[in-house]
């Protein structure tokens, strides 16, 4: 069970919630704390079903109380029946809306380059820009991105197309410096427990992209959503981008059959990203079909104007003018 | 490197093929000897990169010579760059079709259910009957099918409806009996690697309706299906019904990836399963849509009319009225 | 709740057990029923938590009642406390009993062959002899082993060195057939789930190694042992041999760690294959080793005395003076 | 192919070394650029096998040239073919000395409960500490341990016993706090990949104590512990504990198979931690036993006088007394 306080509550009657459950034999489970303007949220730990939720909902300064059978509170379905919208400006994304494009290569190698695939992209109907400045990368040495010099120029790109940018952050430290230049912040599959950088995001405002780990249960995936989403946050996608089995034939097989499951246990948009599930580029296209079929609300993929000389994943990006088609498909299937 | 030899070739003809291949240093690999009425087909063993192709092709009795890189042969795209169509009567299953419902009952139960479900899957759209005569059960004891009787019902069912019947076959021992009921023969996930089975379903002519085992590689799905074409019969289709992960939200997550994966590697048509995948009644349709976008050329569904009183699998099969927005779907999305 | 039957219980009683069960509002599961020399089993569905064991107790003809919670019933250590010792002439495999070596060729390629390797396992300290006379083969036309005539070279070389004989069956219908010449019946790991072969093997008495299927369940895996349990041989060694994950660094990761979980659950004697598990002869003796230490009763090891020049699984054969000191490690652990 | 140079080369003779390479059109791969009191390291892109090591061995500066296949360079057994030894004092971690215990409780939870235990473990043969005083969590709210309370609890510890000690550190930003109190730096599973952290743990010179990620390839394992090395630090432990599998009948099935392949690969000490692999308390000797006899360098178990009281992980604690039987199992397996 969970009790939503107003956020501006008194701390007198914030304490007497805490000491009616006490007095009921339960323990409190401070979700979200008595900070300014922030709207409390205490959990009951252990089997409330013999509670009666008026009990709570009747003391002051009592929003809502709900009882929620997940591990994760926050991005449960039965924490908000209502779909959750990601507004960036005039685009929402979400269920109700148009699939929404997000396009462009993995690395930002140059100004030329991000600016002409910027401009390829937009052409085909993209709305948001992609394009990694700080790269993981498995082995050391391999080329790991342009840094702050990558995201000047994807700031250049969105003056010039309109484009907004989702670009990843890879630590608590750097995500000053990243939200100077995006406008959404993608967490990377390997950061998905990276809980210090999952609070960080939790604490400021802008949409955060969250991937699912290459091997996270679906419990687990949407804990890191609600772990962001108890710092204040709201605006949180889900996005799907394949998993490690024992199937070599594609490097992360990707994970399509979650999106209906994701639906109904969470209110969040869900993005998929076709791209790195298949690691091959003539599997893409069908893959990001399927993805549109089962309802994403956006789509994330690579491209690139000449994949074979890119720094990186030349072998999954697909071509720009491969976007077009795809934007076409998701229009028509309404 | 695979020699095929016209059906009618002499017997010095083709053991001139084996000595010419013992000539160059190479080991013949006999895929299918010389029996009467069927093509021999011949592979090399080890590297054949060196070696001429028309150095074959000039021989007597010799109609194809290819090189083929994968373990599987006669299943390969290589082997076979046009696409397989299996026919049944008026309907064709392939690329180049429309794609084609499967649905029914996961068991047949009685005359009344199989025909009352037969009744509303027809008027729905669908052109084949499922339903299953012998079930494989994991654990002793669970209800293993009504055996000749359910299949008796399901000719009955066929008279009635003019649907075509696709039914399980468990052992080579009852490969006759459910071949003079069954227009299309099926074999379980779990006999995927049945090879008495295999071999006998190769030696008969009926179309092969072949599931993924629950683990098995591409590779080894294709060697399977290999096996039974080697024995003559090229009537075989591809059935993906999810597959054994990590991932536990899913009875068996849905390997819809593997879709346009198949589709490059072999040309034999390609059905799914979304009943089995799944496990949940409500994620079905989601994944139906998404098999369908993906460009199967056949989907298998359980429905019927009451799900919850059946007697297994109630918990995915979907009511018979909800094939017909999919078959609708299929038809809007071509 | 499962209820036992004596032997010799008369029909009059059984039926008065089935209708007290209707009596009390349950549903009776005839795991075992009214055959001649067999102790009738009779299993209660659904929640028995409420139900005295006493009021079936004393019911005549009634040999035992038992509370078991998992979907296998006979297979569970539930069902039987003390360890299930198998026998073979003076060998003893099971619990209290030292760790028993089978090794062997991975296929009977000659009579000259099979002999040799015979005389050294046996010197080197093993008292069964394994070897292969009919192999399951994933791709077409790869060695299928020698058939029958293999069986008969595994009998002489019982003869000569008194080794008892393991060895695989593949099919129901070759069950007579190989008992003529085997003392113990393996069951393959791509065969655990054929039902027809496991209620065959259960119809009869000799000692059957049953093989892990490479993803199978723990619960699976035991579902199958009680399947032949069921059918009322008891005499089943349950042989773990790796499954499938996502690493590929061997072929089939040896599952040592199911050795303490299955001894927990199950009562029945554990067999490691460590050959099948690495797939690579250097690994073969470290993986043996952790399963003698995982207190394993058997193992089931390839041998060769030229790995290299066999005509299967050469990469996984150890010399067969290799197994000496792993039998003395055995001794050494006590 | 792989140059190491001496620490004291001139910038001149370096750079001679990267023209040589490009005259022989290869890409020069700064392994580890000319840094002070460093050895550098260059690797060569490409195909090398055309090229003669002595090419470079005589050139000036140049240290040794080794040819070696694996992504990861100084982790792999090429680089080093002899074994690693981790020294803390007068212990010894790595091949050729005894097995070495680290113990102690999940988490820190009280100055009382931490020196209790130390006490124990001590008496039972652990010579190094474990205990959690930042502790990652999957889902936001569990206990997250002392943090630098904790870390001064353990340094009594330390101070009362002579116990050294290993603890996690979470984040690049507290590496500098974690040393100050520990001997051994952790990194736990869920930051196998976090580069940030990997670096900053290469360009220190405490011990570094790695896990494995639960579903990462032994491939990445190992080029996780290459990137700490190329910072500059060698003293890496390599740390098994289990894989994330379709096997749900434990927490992280342990992946035992992998101690004598990492052995094979690689010249770091292998530990095995089986607490977390079985999550089980009953199957932890047994786990641990199998390690032993696999050959690990050292066990990192959890242990605590009253398991049912801690704050995590209590189902998988053992008694402290249950170290010294496992103690005595290793010296007696020599």
């Amino acid at each position: 069970m969970i009790i939503t306080c107003n956020a501006d509550i008194r701390r007198i009657d914030y304490n007497k919630i805490l000491s009616e459950i006490k007095e009921k034999g339960f323990e409190a489970d401070i979700l979200r704390g008595l900070e300014k303007n922030q709207r409390p949220i205490i959990g009951l730990k252990g089997d409330c079903s013999t509670i009666d939720t008026g009990d709570f909902l009747k003391l002051k300064g009592v929003s809502d109380v709900k009882r929620i059978s997940n591990k994760y509170k926050l991005a449960s379905r039965e924490y908000n029946l209502e779909d959750t919208v990601v507004k960036l400006g005039n685009i929402s994304i979400g269920n109700g809306y148009d699939a929404v494009f997000m396009a462009g290569p993995c690395a930002v190698e140059s100004e030329h380059q991000i600016l002409r695939i910027a401009e390829e992209v937009k052409q085909q109907g993209a709305v948001i820009l992609r394009g990694g400045a700080f790269k993981p990368r498995t082995y050391a040495r391999s080329f790991e991105g342009l840094g702050e010099e990558g995201l000047k120029y994807l700031k250049k790109a969105k003056e010039k197309t309109g484009l907004y940018i989702v670009t990843e952050v890879m630590s608590p430290e750097t995500v000053e410096l990243v939200s100077k230049y995006s406008d959404i912040l993608q967490i990377g599959a390997r950061n998905m427990q990276n809980y210090d950088l999952l609070d960080k995001l939790g604490r400021q405002r802008k949409p955060v992209l969250l991937k699912r780990g290459i091997t996270a249960t679906i419990d687990e995936f949407l804990g890191a959503a609600d772990r962001i989403m108890l710092g204040g946050n709201n605006n949180v996608m889900l996005c799907l981008r394949g998993v490690r089995t024992f199937d070599n034939s594609q490097r992360y097989p990707a994970d399509l059959y979650a999106i209906p499951y994701l639906r109904e246990k969470s209110h969040l948009p869900i993005v998929f990203d076709p791209s790195h599930a298949t690691g091959k580029r003539s599997l893409v296209p069908s893959i990001a079909k399927m993805a549109i079929a089962g309802g994403v609300n956006g789509l994330l993929i690579e491209t690139h104007y000449n994949p074979s000389e890119a720094k990186c994943d030349g072998a999954q990006m697909i071509l720009s003018e491969e976007i077009g088609p795809l934007v076409r498909f998701a229009r028509n299937l309404k």
